[in-house]
């Protein structure tokens, strides 16, 4: 894929989530009117939508009509959401601005950004399961609401923000405690990014075990992009070690670079089709904010 | 039901409940360990149960065999839990101590408070799933997936609890107002209580219906008599309208049995088998703690 192509695949694909996340959040004029607005402040402003768009390349890989996994791509999209206000609480990270605005709690205070993590976090198994019931092929719905509550769980989200605490300003920093962190705090909602198109398209055994490697290389990634786009800001967090103070800028570049190519070459079993995954692989490391 | 043959009933199904919640639990021995603990801890001392053995004699009324309706009914208990964790919280009710022992948040800090919500909403999605999964005669474990969200979300306890922190200390009490906080607060999961049970046992709309009505009035009622209790203890929160402070403690008792004549009158269409239902609902009122 072409990069002016990929460009405006990413482009199409952001507007058709916005769309749907806008149509799906609840809205401000029914209550509780705070709740709702603090919800649709969190998962409305500035987000790449880069989740829910890898969610819809796989179900399009699977021959998911998209009305089919739309749905599943916001949830995914909004447990993210969820995740980032409560990591930014005064309690754990306690930031005090997100993608350029403030975080949700110094917004609207920290009950309302706590109960519209529950909001947000109620619509999303919410959606995953309407999915699910509306798509024929997949004999059941518990493998996608079972992905959904392990990626947000104490093997997924819960733990690596729990490893991430328990490692902020301790001496014996590692690459291995690093990656672990990473491993469950973004790389297991990937990992549901993809699983669950998979399923819904009923993809085979083969081909998800295939999308799991993708998905956990690319998130990985991700991971690095990131620190090195913070350190190269000037905007990362002193207190805490990343891939780029541990590894250094080049060798963190030369790593995300590899991770990509493993993830390129994982999906070689889908052929052509798998274009846009690949492009999405490149995108994650080349991108620029 | 006799009176002797209720406290058996109850004694042996609470065993089951503590039992099953206990086995289905992370172990404190794996990580994440502190957040283990603090779900432990907040799900496993102390409560009565009466939520999950609700659930239990819902799914025996519609001849659910017990371990296909046992995973959910943990599943509320443990949702339950997680809103109390939630409502205790410093920037909420900041409450000190639940149930005679130190709140989640003062014995665990706040942080691994937080994460244990999160690990105790994923797991009650796990666990309905699971039983909704197995379940032959329901044709799809939407409608049971829909209910919990539902009734965490902000049409549920979300909803009750932001109008119950928007009324504390507000001069325009009424009676209206606080039964909208009930109604949302606790209701939404006490109708949870009997509708997933009632989807997995396969029941019909006028069965699932007159189940209905009886949640809402033994919910109402459990609510009242909660009101009374704490007024007897003098343990009420005092910015805190109660049924008892607005209605005076003669007319609350009054009301609280008017609720309960009104549960075992909707469930009259079950004949006998509900009897365990019914010795429920009296037994809703007349407990001492």
């Amino acid at each position: 894929m072409m990069n002016r192509m990929l460009i405006d695949y990413l482009r199409t694909r952001k507007a058709l989530v916005d769309e749907a996340l806008e149509a799906r959040l609840p809205r401000e004029d029914v209550e509780p009117k705070h709740v709702h607005a603090a919800m649709r402040y969190a998962a409305l402003s500035n987000g790449k939508r880069l989740r829910p768009i890898l969610s819809l390349a796989v179900g399009e890989l699977g021959g998911c009509p998209v009305e089919r996994v739309l749905g599943s791509a916001c949830a995914l999209e909004l447990m993210h959401t969820a995740s980032l206000i409560l990591d930014d609480l005064p309690c754990m990270d306690n930031a005090r601005s997100r993608r350029d605005l403030p975080c949700t709690h110094v917004s609207f205070g920290e009950a309302t950004a706590l109960l519209a993590v529950m909001g947000l976090v109620a619509l999303s198994f919410d959606l995953v399961s309407a999915d699910a019931d509306a798509s024929v092929r997949s004999a059941s719905s518990e493998p996608v609401i079972r992905i959904l509550a392990e990626a947000m769980g104490t093997r997924g989200l819960v733990l690596g923000q729990h490893i991430d605490l328990a490692q902020t300003g301790c001496a014996c920093d590692s690459m291995d405690l690093l990656e672990e962190v990473h491993r469950y705090k973004a790389g297991a909602l990937f990992l549901a990014c993809v699983l669950i198109p998979a399923h819904l398209a009923g993809m085979g055994a083969d081909q998800v075990k295939a999308l799991e490697t993708y998905a956990r290389s690319i998130g990985f990634a991700f991971q690095i992009t990131d620190d090195l786009l913070d350190a190269r800001r000037g905007s990362e967090d002193l207190g805490k070690s990343t891939f780029v103070t541990l590894l250094g800028r080049e060798a963190a570049e030369r790593k995300a670079r590899v991770l990509v190519q493993d993830a390129i070459e994982a999906i070689r079993l889908f052929g052509d089709k798998a274009e846009p995954l690949r492009a999405l692989a490149t995108h994650v490391t080349a991108r620029k904010e």
